[in-house]
């Protein structure tokens, strides 16, 4: 925390109010916004330049809600709460696209492993050969079908009066300080530190409330067992750990906590490999396919339900080294 | 290596020849052999006693192999090679029946864990539990029909003049000396523990072939690798770790070396799942069968190759903090 509270020594941010150092943070933020916004304009036909476009869009968009999230008792209320649910929305219809896409990699990089040629092929694997062909034929028909539609509602929001009156908002936080209240008068190391601190408060919470023990046993199976809600609260402390690291670049700029770093990959990885084993088990419902389309897709649901599974581990991992030191947090 | 060695003090097993010694533990097996022969005889339609009497058999069976192979340079090879071979037929066949039920209930318990009902069912299971029963149904069908199957040949051979043969040399190990050569008249200190530790040089050898460091690291997703050849070193292993674990028996008799016992209890799990996996991989090729029913084996197949790996995990994890620590062995 050497940004805010001055550990770091220099004419440091320690001296600002917590409403400056606010201002600065989303006079950054949206800043990249509006060049993601030009980027994507420019963009075109060319489809790399607009995901890269979209991309910083999201990343701006994130980090914007998670500041008025965190920081919201300094802020007006009323505009933090109508802006954070614009924001929502966008960043919603602006993701589902390349999650499409990225589900469809992560899916077709799967079956490549599984299925790889062997030097001698024994009949116990032709099974899964013989299906894993179509099985991502049919994959990549459905994801590419996703992404499609996908792709067009986010043109058709980015052309939206809505989003208009979004982007108005940010780019009146790229010049202007945002509306804060009397709170944010006082030196940020003062006021910052302690919403990051609560933030990172419900953050330890959730993870307490998590199978951590468990996950921590390799091959427990726990991932493949039937209970449709045991995805839930680890999706609930990925958006925790957002909201921490996000609170953490606002009071110690240049300062990430590879713990919460480490911790943030393990669960995007968590709900990367969720979601694609959905895709999977979703296209084994399609009509009139093989039994041996079906077969692969089997195997393939499995394979990424272990990787939830792995993932877990590996949140674990990330997590508690730190923990058991005694972090310095809540 | 207490008893024969003397370390324990007593006039322990040092002071007899190793062919005494052998010839002990070799009574003592084929006594047990000819104790399940009658059980079985006696067990009629009583299939718990037929399991269990075939159990014994298996287990002497084994033991005296292991110790015709390990300590042959002490006995008559010609004799030893014969006996051998014909065991191995004897077990082989014996082993089955048993291996069939043994994988049919691995099986259908994967199947119970993977789809027992949760509370409130998403979309997203039902392709699963649509299949599971009708999977279930297709493996109990196959693998009871295979154990019917290996149960008549089990009888067969029990019936044989091929098993009468056997069963006889086994009479004659219970009352008489095994024939031994001149190098079995030396003190059993002298010429039983270098052999058990040629066995024990085997088994460490063929472990350092193991991808041991890859297995080490949990969810490598080595298992599922189309590689058909992957298993083999660790079934040679499996058989390597019996070896040493019976030599231990005849050297150092009620001292079971735990390293070994875990080792071997992680590699006859390795072995199941394997087989396992194979089945519904094998399941899967039935012609007309459901799409769901298909998807139901892919996922079967795949958890157990996860089961293979966790097993791969479990014999590093059994194997190395004694090994890192500098082993009594070669």
């Amino acid at each position: 925390m050497t940004g805010v509270t001055g550990d770091s020594g220099g004419p440091g941010p320690g001296a600002r109010t917590a409403g400056e150092v606010l201002a600065d943070y989303l006079h950054h933020q949206s800043t990249d916004f509006l060049r993601g916004l030009r980027l994507h304009r420019e963009s075109g036909s060319d489809a790399e330049g607009a995901g890269e476009a979209a991309w910083h869009l999201r990343a701006a968009a994130r980090r914007i809600s998670a500041t008025l999230h965190t920081f919201r008792p300094l802020t007006d209320e009323t505009w933090a709460d109508q802006l954070l649910s614009e924001l929502g929305w966008l960043s919603g219809t602006l993701a589902r696209e390349h999650a499409c896409a990225a589900r469809r990699d992560r899916l077709m990089a799967a079956l490549q492993r599984l299925t790889s040629p062997a030097p001698d092929s024994e009949e116990g694997e032709s099974a899964l050969s013989a299906g894993a062909a179509r099985a991502g034929a049919l994959l990549d028909r459905q994801l590419t079908l996703a992404r499609t539609r996908a792709h067009s509602a986010a043109l058709q929001a980015l052309g939206s009066s809505r989003f208009h009156a979004v982007a108005d908002s940010v780019a009146v936080l790229a010049s202007e300080a945002p509306p804060t209240r009397a709170a944010a008068e006082v030196p940020a190391a003062e006021a910052l530190p302690h919403l990051a601190e609560q933030a990172h408060r419900r953050l330890t919470e959730a993870v307490t409330a998590l199978p951590l023990s468990r996950a921590g046993h390799p091959y427990n199976a726990d991932a493949l067992a039937p209970d449709p809600r045991q995805d839930s609260p680890w999706h609930q402390v990925r958006m925790l750990v957002r909201l921490s690291r996000y609170a953490q670049e606002v009071i110690a700029p240049g300062h990430p906590d590879p713990r919460l770093t480490d911790a943030g990959h393990a669960l995007e990885r968590h709900r990367d490999a969720a979601e694609a084993a959905a895709a999977a088990s979703a296209a084994a419902r399609t009509p009139r396919i093989a039994p041996a389309t079906a077969y692969a897709l089997g195997v393939l649901h499995a394979d990424q339900r272990h990787e939830v599974e792995a993932a877990r581990y590996a949140f674990g991992r990330a997590w508690l080294p730190r923990a058991r030191g005694g972090g310095t947090h809540g």
